[in-house]
Protein backbone atom coordinates (compact mmCIF):
# COMPACT_ATOMS: atom_id res chain seq x y z
CA UNK A 1 0.00 0.00 0.00
CA UNK A 2 3.00 1.98 0.69
CA UNK A 3 5.34 2.67 -2.08
CA UNK A 4 9.02 1.75 -0.97
CA UNK A 5 10.81 4.84 -1.45
CA UNK A 6 14.70 3.74 -2.55
CA UNK A 7 17.13 2.53 -5.11
CA UNK A 8 18.22 3.79 -8.23
CA UNK A 9 14.84 4.29 -9.63
CA UNK A 10 13.75 6.61 -6.86
CA UNK A 11 14.47 9.76 -8.51
CA UNK A 12 12.88 9.04 -11.40
CA UNK A 13 9.72 8.02 -9.14
CA UNK A 14 9.77 11.52 -7.44
CA UNK A 15 9.20 13.12 -10.63
CA UNK A 16 6.76 10.84 -12.13
CA UNK A 17 4.80 11.68 -8.43
CA UNK A 18 4.88 15.24 -9.01
CA UNK A 19 3.73 14.62 -12.80
CA UNK A 20 0.82 12.83 -11.65
CA UNK A 21 0.38 15.38 -8.84
CA UNK A 22 0.23 18.52 -11.27
CA UNK A 23 -2.72 16.57 -13.31
CA UNK A 24 -4.57 15.82 -9.90
CA UNK A 25 -4.46 20.11 -9.70
CA UNK A 26 -5.03 20.48 -13.21
CA UNK A 27 -8.54 18.36 -12.83
CA UNK A 28 -9.07 20.36 -10.04
CA UNK A 29 -8.66 23.70 -11.90
CA UNK A 30 -10.65 22.82 -15.12
CA UNK A 31 -13.27 22.09 -13.02
CA UNK A 32 -12.92 25.00 -10.55
CA UNK A 33 -12.18 27.62 -13.14
CA UNK A 34 -14.99 26.16 -15.37
CA UNK A 35 -11.96 25.26 -18.21
CA UNK A 36 -14.16 22.14 -19.04
CA UNK A 37 -12.05 21.45 -22.08
CA UNK A 38 -8.71 21.06 -20.15
CA UNK A 39 -9.83 17.83 -18.81
CA UNK A 40 -8.60 16.55 -22.50
CA UNK A 41 -5.09 17.22 -21.19
CA UNK A 42 -5.95 15.06 -17.33
CA UNK A 43 -7.70 12.38 -19.17
CA UNK A 44 -6.98 9.77 -21.83
CA UNK A 45 -9.38 9.78 -24.91
CA UNK A 46 -11.13 6.71 -23.83
CA UNK A 47 -10.74 7.09 -20.12
CA UNK A 48 -13.70 6.09 -17.22
CA UNK A 49 -15.15 7.97 -14.96
CA UNK A 50 -17.59 6.86 -12.39
CA UNK A 51 -19.13 8.75 -9.43
CA UNK A 52 -22.24 8.32 -7.30
CA UNK A 53 -23.52 11.40 -9.38
CA UNK A 54 -22.71 10.64 -12.77
CA UNK A 55 -23.13 6.51 -12.97
CA UNK A 56 -20.25 5.03 -15.37
CA UNK A 57 -18.99 7.37 -17.88
CA UNK A 58 -16.74 6.14 -20.66
CA UNK A 59 -14.94 9.10 -23.56
CA UNK A 60 -13.77 12.13 -22.50
CA UNK A 61 -16.23 14.17 -24.76
CA UNK A 62 -19.11 12.15 -22.35
CA UNK A 63 -16.76 13.62 -19.30
CA UNK A 64 -16.55 16.61 -20.50
CA UNK A 65 -20.35 17.43 -21.66
CA UNK A 66 -21.33 16.24 -17.94
CA UNK A 67 -19.29 18.50 -16.47
CA UNK A 68 -20.51 21.16 -18.53
CA UNK A 69 -24.15 20.43 -17.63
CA UNK A 70 -23.38 19.18 -13.26
CA UNK A 71 -21.28 22.62 -12.89
CA UNK A 72 -23.68 24.79 -14.60
CA UNK A 73 -25.71 25.88 -11.02
CA UNK A 74 -22.65 26.93 -9.42
CA UNK A 75 -21.39 30.44 -8.92
CA UNK A 76 -18.08 28.72 -7.45
CA UNK A 77 -16.39 25.21 -6.24
CA UNK A 78 -13.13 24.38 -5.29
CA UNK A 79 -11.61 21.07 -4.81
CA UNK A 80 -9.21 21.14 -2.46
CA UNK A 81 -7.22 17.55 -3.30
CA UNK A 82 -5.20 15.88 -0.42
CA UNK A 83 -3.73 12.71 1.27
CA UNK A 84 -2.22 11.83 -2.46
CA UNK A 85 -0.78 8.25 -2.30
CA UNK A 86 0.46 6.80 -5.41
CA UNK A 87 2.06 3.31 -5.98
CA UNK A 88 3.64 2.80 -9.36
CA UNK A 89 2.75 -0.75 -11.18
CA UNK A 90 4.44 -0.35 -14.02
CA UNK A 91 6.86 1.30 -16.00
CA UNK A 92 3.98 3.52 -17.44
CA UNK A 93 1.30 2.87 -14.94
CA UNK A 94 0.43 3.77 -11.43
CA UNK A 95 -2.99 3.49 -9.06
CA UNK A 96 -3.80 6.36 -6.57
CA UNK A 97 -5.76 7.12 -3.49
CA UNK A 98 -6.92 10.45 -2.48
CA UNK A 99 -8.92 12.72 -0.46
CA UNK A 100 -10.96 15.24 -1.51
CA UNK A 101 -13.09 18.27 0.03
CA UNK A 102 -15.20 19.76 -2.20
CA UNK A 103 -17.15 23.11 -1.61
CA UNK A 104 -19.95 23.89 -3.98
CA UNK A 105 -21.44 27.05 -4.04
CA UNK A 106 -24.87 27.74 -5.75
CA UNK A 107 -25.84 30.48 -8.21
CA UNK A 108 -29.39 30.16 -5.97
CA UNK A 109 -28.26 31.93 -2.98
CA UNK A 110 -31.12 30.64 -1.50
CA UNK A 111 -29.43 27.21 -1.54
CA UNK A 112 -26.65 26.17 1.13
CA UNK A 113 -23.27 25.44 0.36
CA UNK A 114 -23.30 21.64 -0.67
CA UNK A 115 -19.89 19.67 0.27
CA UNK A 116 -18.98 16.34 -0.81
CA UNK A 117 -16.05 14.44 1.30
CA UNK A 118 -14.39 12.05 -1.33
CA UNK A 119 -11.86 9.84 -2.58
CA UNK A 120 -10.85 9.53 -5.90
CA UNK A 121 -9.57 5.92 -6.73
CA UNK A 122 -7.65 6.46 -9.98
CA UNK A 123 -5.84 4.56 -13.05
CA UNK A 124 -3.17 6.04 -14.20
CA UNK A 125 -1.04 5.66 -17.58
CA UNK A 126 1.78 7.48 -19.07
CA UNK A 127 1.06 7.99 -22.78
CA UNK A 128 3.11 9.88 -25.48
CA UNK A 129 5.13 10.80 -22.10
CA UNK A 130 2.06 12.39 -20.27
CA UNK A 131 0.51 10.61 -17.02
CA UNK A 132 -3.06 10.67 -17.50
CA UNK A 133 -6.00 9.37 -15.89
CA UNK A 134 -7.80 6.18 -17.89
CA UNK A 135 -9.57 5.14 -14.86
CA UNK A 136 -11.41 7.53 -11.58
CA UNK A 137 -13.63 6.47 -8.95
CA UNK A 138 -15.23 8.34 -7.31
CA UNK A 139 -15.97 7.43 -3.63
CA UNK A 140 -18.33 9.30 -0.87
CA UNK A 141 -17.66 9.65 2.38
CA UNK A 142 -20.31 12.06 3.09
CA UNK A 143 -22.15 15.25 2.13
CA UNK A 144 -23.14 18.14 3.63
CA UNK A 145 -25.89 18.99 4.34
CA UNK A 146 -26.45 15.59 5.73
CA UNK A 147 -28.62 13.64 2.66
CA UNK A 148 -28.61 9.61 2.41
CA UNK A 149 -27.36 7.74 -0.59
CA UNK A 150 -24.20 7.35 -2.46
CA UNK A 151 -21.56 4.79 -2.52
CA UNK A 152 -20.35 3.81 0.79
CA UNK A 153 -16.62 4.33 1.46
CA UNK A 154 -15.00 1.10 2.68
CA UNK A 155 -15.41 2.58 6.51
CA UNK A 156 -18.80 2.72 5.96
CA UNK A 157 -19.22 -0.09 3.58
CA UNK A 158 -17.93 -2.33 7.08
CA UNK A 159 -21.32 -1.30 9.31
CA UNK B 1 12.40 25.66 10.54
CA UNK B 2 12.22 25.95 6.89
CA UNK B 3 14.92 23.34 5.75
CA UNK B 4 17.77 24.27 3.36
CA UNK B 5 17.34 21.82 0.44
CA UNK B 6 20.43 21.99 -1.40
CA UNK B 7 23.38 20.58 -1.92
CA UNK B 8 24.24 16.36 -2.55
CA UNK B 9 22.21 14.75 0.19
CA UNK B 10 19.16 16.97 -1.06
CA UNK B 11 18.43 14.05 -3.49
CA UNK B 12 17.84 11.48 -0.64
CA UNK B 13 15.96 14.02 1.22
CA UNK B 14 13.44 13.98 -0.97
CA UNK B 15 13.13 10.38 -0.99
CA UNK B 16 12.51 10.25 2.45
CA UNK B 17 10.26 13.33 2.50
CA UNK B 18 8.00 11.30 0.35
CA UNK B 19 8.19 8.59 2.06
CA UNK B 20 7.36 10.21 5.68
CA UNK B 21 4.18 11.88 3.57
CA UNK B 22 3.03 8.11 2.42
CA UNK B 23 2.81 7.58 5.98
CA UNK B 24 0.78 10.06 7.21
CA UNK B 25 -1.23 8.96 4.52
CA UNK B 26 -1.26 5.51 5.39
CA UNK B 27 -2.13 6.83 9.15
CA UNK B 28 -5.28 8.94 7.69
CA UNK B 29 -6.78 5.50 5.35
CA UNK B 30 -6.01 3.42 8.82
CA UNK B 31 -8.20 5.52 10.63
CA UNK B 32 -10.51 6.68 8.22
CA UNK B 33 -11.26 3.22 6.72
CA UNK B 34 -11.08 1.61 10.19
CA UNK B 35 -8.15 -0.55 9.53
CA UNK B 36 -6.89 0.06 12.71
CA UNK B 37 -4.24 -2.03 12.52
CA UNK B 38 -2.72 -0.48 9.83
CA UNK B 39 -1.38 2.02 12.67
CA UNK B 40 1.36 -0.97 13.47
CA UNK B 41 2.95 0.12 10.31
CA UNK B 42 3.06 3.77 10.52
CA UNK B 43 4.62 3.91 14.26
CA UNK B 44 7.03 2.17 15.93
CA UNK B 45 5.88 -0.65 18.74
CA UNK B 46 7.26 1.57 21.22
CA UNK B 47 5.55 4.98 20.53
CA UNK B 48 4.32 8.09 22.42
CA UNK B 49 0.92 9.54 21.61
CA UNK B 50 -0.78 12.25 22.71
CA UNK B 51 -3.68 14.22 22.08
CA UNK B 52 -6.15 16.26 24.21
CA UNK B 53 -8.73 13.65 23.95
CA UNK B 54 -6.63 10.34 24.47
CA UNK B 55 -4.18 11.98 27.19
CA UNK B 56 -0.64 10.73 26.86
CA UNK B 57 -0.42 6.89 25.66
CA UNK B 58 2.39 4.80 24.74
CA UNK B 59 2.72 1.47 22.98
CA UNK B 60 0.99 0.67 19.85
CA UNK B 61 -1.25 -1.51 21.34
CA UNK B 62 -2.82 1.31 23.76
CA UNK B 63 -3.09 3.31 20.40
CA UNK B 64 -4.63 0.83 18.31
CA UNK B 65 -7.56 0.17 21.35
CA UNK B 66 -8.30 3.81 21.76
CA UNK B 67 -8.61 3.56 18.31
CA UNK B 68 -10.97 1.40 18.14
CA UNK B 69 -13.07 2.64 21.23
CA UNK B 70 -13.37 6.08 19.82
CA UNK B 71 -13.35 5.72 16.22
CA UNK B 72 -16.68 3.45 17.39
CA UNK B 73 -19.27 6.19 16.84
CA UNK B 74 -18.79 7.32 13.49
CA UNK B 75 -20.10 6.87 10.30
CA UNK B 76 -17.69 8.07 8.67
CA UNK B 77 -14.13 10.11 9.09
CA UNK B 78 -11.84 11.91 6.86
CA UNK B 79 -8.71 13.55 7.83
CA UNK B 80 -7.16 15.56 5.50
CA UNK B 81 -3.74 16.18 6.34
CA UNK B 82 -1.84 19.60 4.57
CA UNK B 83 1.43 21.29 5.25
CA UNK B 84 3.17 19.44 5.63
CA UNK B 85 6.90 20.99 7.05
CA UNK B 86 9.80 18.20 7.80
CA UNK B 87 13.14 19.10 9.57
CA UNK B 88 15.62 16.58 9.22
CA UNK B 89 17.61 15.74 12.35
CA UNK B 90 19.51 13.19 11.74
CA UNK B 91 20.32 10.79 8.89
CA UNK B 92 17.53 8.68 10.50
CA UNK B 93 15.54 10.71 12.31
CA UNK B 94 13.16 13.91 11.90
CA UNK B 95 10.94 16.78 12.94
CA UNK B 96 6.98 17.30 11.19
CA UNK B 97 4.68 19.69 11.84
CA UNK B 98 1.31 19.72 9.81
CA UNK B 99 -2.20 20.03 9.89
CA UNK B 100 -4.88 18.04 9.81
CA UNK B 101 -8.53 18.75 9.34
CA UNK B 102 -10.47 15.48 11.08
CA UNK B 103 -14.14 15.50 9.81
CA UNK B 104 -16.42 13.46 11.97
CA UNK B 105 -19.72 12.56 11.05
CA UNK B 106 -21.84 10.29 13.87
CA UNK B 107 -24.04 7.17 13.72
CA UNK B 108 -26.35 9.27 15.45
CA UNK B 109 -27.94 11.51 12.77
CA UNK B 110 -29.63 13.76 15.44
CA UNK B 111 -25.89 14.38 16.56
CA UNK B 112 -24.10 17.12 14.35
CA UNK B 113 -21.11 16.75 12.58
CA UNK B 114 -17.76 17.20 14.16
CA UNK B 115 -14.70 19.06 13.34
CA UNK B 116 -11.61 19.09 14.57
CA UNK B 117 -9.14 21.48 13.19
CA UNK B 118 -5.58 20.48 14.50
CA UNK B 119 -1.86 19.85 14.12
CA UNK B 120 0.38 17.19 14.38
CA UNK B 121 3.82 17.62 16.04
CA UNK B 122 5.75 14.01 15.36
CA UNK B 123 8.96 12.91 15.74
CA UNK B 124 9.89 10.33 12.83
CA UNK B 125 12.60 7.91 12.92
CA UNK B 126 14.24 5.73 10.36
CA UNK B 127 13.70 1.55 12.29
CA UNK B 128 14.61 -1.28 9.39
CA UNK B 129 14.58 1.01 6.87
CA UNK B 130 10.86 2.21 7.11
CA UNK B 131 9.80 5.46 8.44
CA UNK B 132 7.91 5.43 11.55
CA UNK B 133 6.47 7.96 13.70
CA UNK B 134 7.82 7.91 17.16
CA UNK B 135 6.13 10.32 18.96
CA UNK B 136 2.65 12.18 17.82
CA UNK B 137 1.66 15.10 19.59
CA UNK B 138 -1.79 16.54 18.63
CA UNK B 139 -2.52 20.35 19.29
CA UNK B 140 -6.31 21.37 18.50
CA UNK B 141 -6.49 24.47 16.92
CA UNK B 142 -10.58 24.49 17.27
CA UNK B 143 -13.58 22.40 17.12
CA UNK B 144 -16.69 22.93 15.25
CA UNK B 145 -19.16 23.29 16.71
CA UNK B 146 -17.52 25.21 19.21
CA UNK B 147 -16.95 23.70 22.83
CA UNK B 148 -14.48 25.07 25.39
CA UNK B 149 -11.47 23.37 26.62
CA UNK B 150 -8.50 21.32 24.31
CA UNK B 151 -4.97 21.81 24.46
CA UNK B 152 -4.38 25.31 23.26
CA UNK B 153 -2.19 25.89 20.23
CA UNK B 154 0.99 28.49 20.08
CA UNK B 155 -1.94 30.75 18.53
CA UNK B 156 -4.28 30.60 21.35
CA UNK B 157 -0.99 30.24 24.30
CA UNK B 158 -0.60 34.28 23.39
CA UNK B 159 -3.63 35.66 24.29
CA UNK C 1 0.17 25.32 -17.18
CA UNK C 2 1.70 22.29 -16.23
CA UNK C 3 4.95 22.18 -15.88
CA UNK C 4 7.26 19.36 -17.65
CA UNK C 5 8.44 17.08 -15.51
CA UNK C 6 11.46 15.07 -17.36
CA UNK C 7 15.30 15.37 -18.53
CA UNK C 8 18.47 16.12 -16.51
CA UNK C 9 17.08 19.97 -14.64
CA UNK C 10 14.32 17.78 -13.17
CA UNK C 11 15.89 17.41 -10.00
CA UNK C 12 17.16 20.19 -8.96
CA UNK C 13 13.63 21.31 -9.72
CA UNK C 14 12.07 18.72 -7.38
CA UNK C 15 14.54 20.76 -4.63
CA UNK C 16 13.28 23.92 -5.85
CA UNK C 17 9.50 22.79 -5.63
CA UNK C 18 10.38 21.22 -2.02
CA UNK C 19 12.05 24.91 -0.92
CA UNK C 20 9.01 26.82 -2.06
CA UNK C 21 6.04 24.61 -0.27
CA UNK C 22 8.28 24.74 2.63
CA UNK C 23 7.88 29.04 2.17
CA UNK C 24 3.87 28.11 1.56
CA UNK C 25 3.98 26.13 4.64
CA UNK C 26 6.01 28.75 6.67
CA UNK C 27 3.45 31.41 5.49
CA UNK C 28 0.87 29.76 7.20
CA UNK C 29 2.28 29.12 10.41
CA UNK C 30 3.41 32.90 10.62
CA UNK C 31 -0.14 33.54 10.24
CA UNK C 32 -1.98 30.69 11.83
CA UNK C 33 0.69 31.14 15.22
CA UNK C 34 0.78 35.03 15.12
CA UNK C 35 4.18 35.03 14.61
CA UNK C 36 3.77 37.52 11.95
CA UNK C 37 7.66 38.56 11.65
CA UNK C 38 8.51 34.95 10.31
CA UNK C 39 6.76 36.28 6.88
CA UNK C 40 10.12 38.81 6.50
CA UNK C 41 11.92 35.34 5.90
CA UNK C 42 9.08 33.90 3.30
CA UNK C 43 8.38 37.46 1.40
CA UNK C 44 11.08 39.97 -0.15
CA UNK C 45 11.78 42.91 1.39
CA UNK C 46 10.15 44.55 -1.34
CA UNK C 47 7.55 42.46 -2.17
CA UNK C 48 3.30 43.23 -3.30
CA UNK C 49 0.73 41.63 -1.30
CA UNK C 50 -2.95 42.11 -2.34
CA UNK C 51 -6.48 40.63 -1.18
CA UNK C 52 -9.69 41.90 -1.53
CA UNK C 53 -9.91 42.98 2.14
CA UNK C 54 -6.33 44.33 2.38
CA UNK C 55 -6.00 46.10 -1.49
CA UNK C 56 -2.54 46.45 -3.10
CA UNK C 57 0.32 46.21 -0.62
CA UNK C 58 3.34 46.79 -0.85
CA UNK C 59 7.10 46.59 1.48
CA UNK C 60 7.43 43.77 4.20
CA UNK C 61 6.69 46.31 6.85
CA UNK C 62 3.12 47.55 5.25
CA UNK C 63 2.82 43.47 5.41
CA UNK C 64 3.62 42.86 9.16
CA UNK C 65 1.71 45.82 10.41
CA UNK C 66 -1.72 44.55 8.04
CA UNK C 67 -1.09 40.91 9.27
CA UNK C 68 -1.29 41.98 13.21
CA UNK C 69 -3.68 44.39 12.55
CA UNK C 70 -6.19 41.83 10.94
CA UNK C 71 -5.59 38.88 12.87
CA UNK C 72 -5.85 40.44 16.51
CA UNK C 73 -9.69 39.81 16.68
CA UNK C 74 -9.03 36.26 16.47
CA UNK C 75 -9.04 33.51 18.80
CA UNK C 76 -7.27 31.19 16.14
CA UNK C 77 -7.05 30.61 12.49
CA UNK C 78 -5.86 28.11 10.14
CA UNK C 79 -4.42 27.94 6.47
CA UNK C 80 -4.51 24.97 4.66
CA UNK C 81 -2.68 24.84 1.26
CA UNK C 82 -3.60 22.45 -0.88
CA UNK C 83 -3.11 22.13 -4.87
CA UNK C 84 -0.06 23.89 -5.06
CA UNK C 85 1.06 24.14 -8.44
CA UNK C 86 4.56 25.98 -9.94
CA UNK C 87 5.53 26.72 -13.24
CA UNK C 88 9.37 27.42 -13.10
CA UNK C 89 10.00 30.62 -15.58
CA UNK C 90 13.89 30.76 -15.01
CA UNK C 91 16.55 29.41 -13.41
CA UNK C 92 15.13 31.77 -10.18
CA UNK C 93 11.90 32.57 -11.05
CA UNK C 94 8.33 30.76 -10.46
CA UNK C 95 4.93 31.46 -10.77
CA UNK C 96 2.62 29.69 -8.35
CA UNK C 97 -0.98 28.92 -7.80
CA UNK C 98 -2.05 27.16 -4.74
CA UNK C 99 -5.26 27.00 -2.88
CA UNK C 100 -6.24 27.85 0.71
CA UNK C 101 -9.17 27.27 3.29
CA UNK C 102 -8.31 29.93 5.68
CA UNK C 103 -10.46 29.17 9.06
CA UNK C 104 -10.89 32.36 11.18
CA UNK C 105 -12.50 32.03 15.03
CA UNK C 106 -13.32 35.13 16.66
CA UNK C 107 -12.35 35.85 20.34
CA UNK C 108 -15.99 37.21 20.26
CA UNK C 109 -17.96 33.61 20.32
CA UNK C 110 -20.91 35.38 19.44
CA UNK C 111 -19.55 35.72 15.58
CA UNK C 112 -19.68 32.32 13.87
CA UNK C 113 -16.41 31.06 12.18
CA UNK C 114 -15.39 32.70 8.93
CA UNK C 115 -13.86 30.87 6.50
CA UNK C 116 -12.28 31.86 3.05
CA UNK C 117 -12.00 29.83 -0.04
CA UNK C 118 -9.02 31.46 -1.58
CA UNK C 119 -6.48 30.80 -3.87
CA UNK C 120 -3.00 32.48 -4.32
CA UNK C 121 -1.87 33.33 -7.39
CA UNK C 122 1.86 34.09 -6.20
CA UNK C 123 5.35 34.90 -8.23
CA UNK C 124 8.17 34.03 -6.58
CA UNK C 125 11.97 34.53 -7.05
CA UNK C 126 15.22 32.74 -5.50
CA UNK C 127 17.18 35.86 -3.60
CA UNK C 128 20.72 35.01 -1.63
CA UNK C 129 19.81 31.14 -2.27
CA UNK C 130 16.42 31.44 -0.61
CA UNK C 131 13.09 30.97 -2.22
CA UNK C 132 10.44 34.16 -1.31
CA UNK C 133 7.35 35.64 -2.61
CA UNK C 134 7.39 38.74 -4.69
CA UNK C 135 4.37 39.19 -5.37
CA UNK C 136 1.09 37.36 -3.69
CA UNK C 137 -2.45 38.20 -5.06
CA UNK C 138 -5.54 36.66 -3.14
CA UNK C 139 -8.40 35.71 -5.32
CA UNK C 140 -11.34 34.85 -3.59
CA UNK C 141 -13.67 31.89 -3.97
CA UNK C 142 -16.29 32.33 -1.95
CA UNK C 143 -16.26 32.99 2.33
CA UNK C 144 -18.72 31.55 4.48
CA UNK C 145 -20.99 32.90 6.18
CA UNK C 146 -22.11 33.73 2.86
CA UNK C 147 -21.93 37.24 1.93
CA UNK C 148 -21.45 39.72 -1.29
CA UNK C 149 -18.31 41.35 -2.56
CA UNK C 150 -14.27 39.93 -3.48
CA UNK C 151 -12.94 39.87 -5.94
CA UNK C 152 -14.57 36.90 -8.23
CA UNK C 153 -11.68 34.11 -9.35
CA UNK C 154 -12.05 33.14 -12.66
CA UNK C 155 -15.14 30.52 -12.45
CA UNK C 156 -17.01 33.88 -11.04
CA UNK C 157 -15.92 35.85 -13.68
CA UNK C 158 -17.13 33.98 -16.52
CA UNK C 159 -21.05 34.16 -15.67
Amino acid sequence: MVEAVDGKDTMDRLGDRAAIEDQMFRYARATDWLETDNHRLVFVDDCVFSSPHSGDMRGIDTVVDWMNRVLAPFEATQHHISNIAITFTGEHSAEAVSYVRAWHRFLDHSVPDMILWGEYHDHWIRRDGTWRIAERHVLEAGIEPRRDGGAPNPRRAKQ
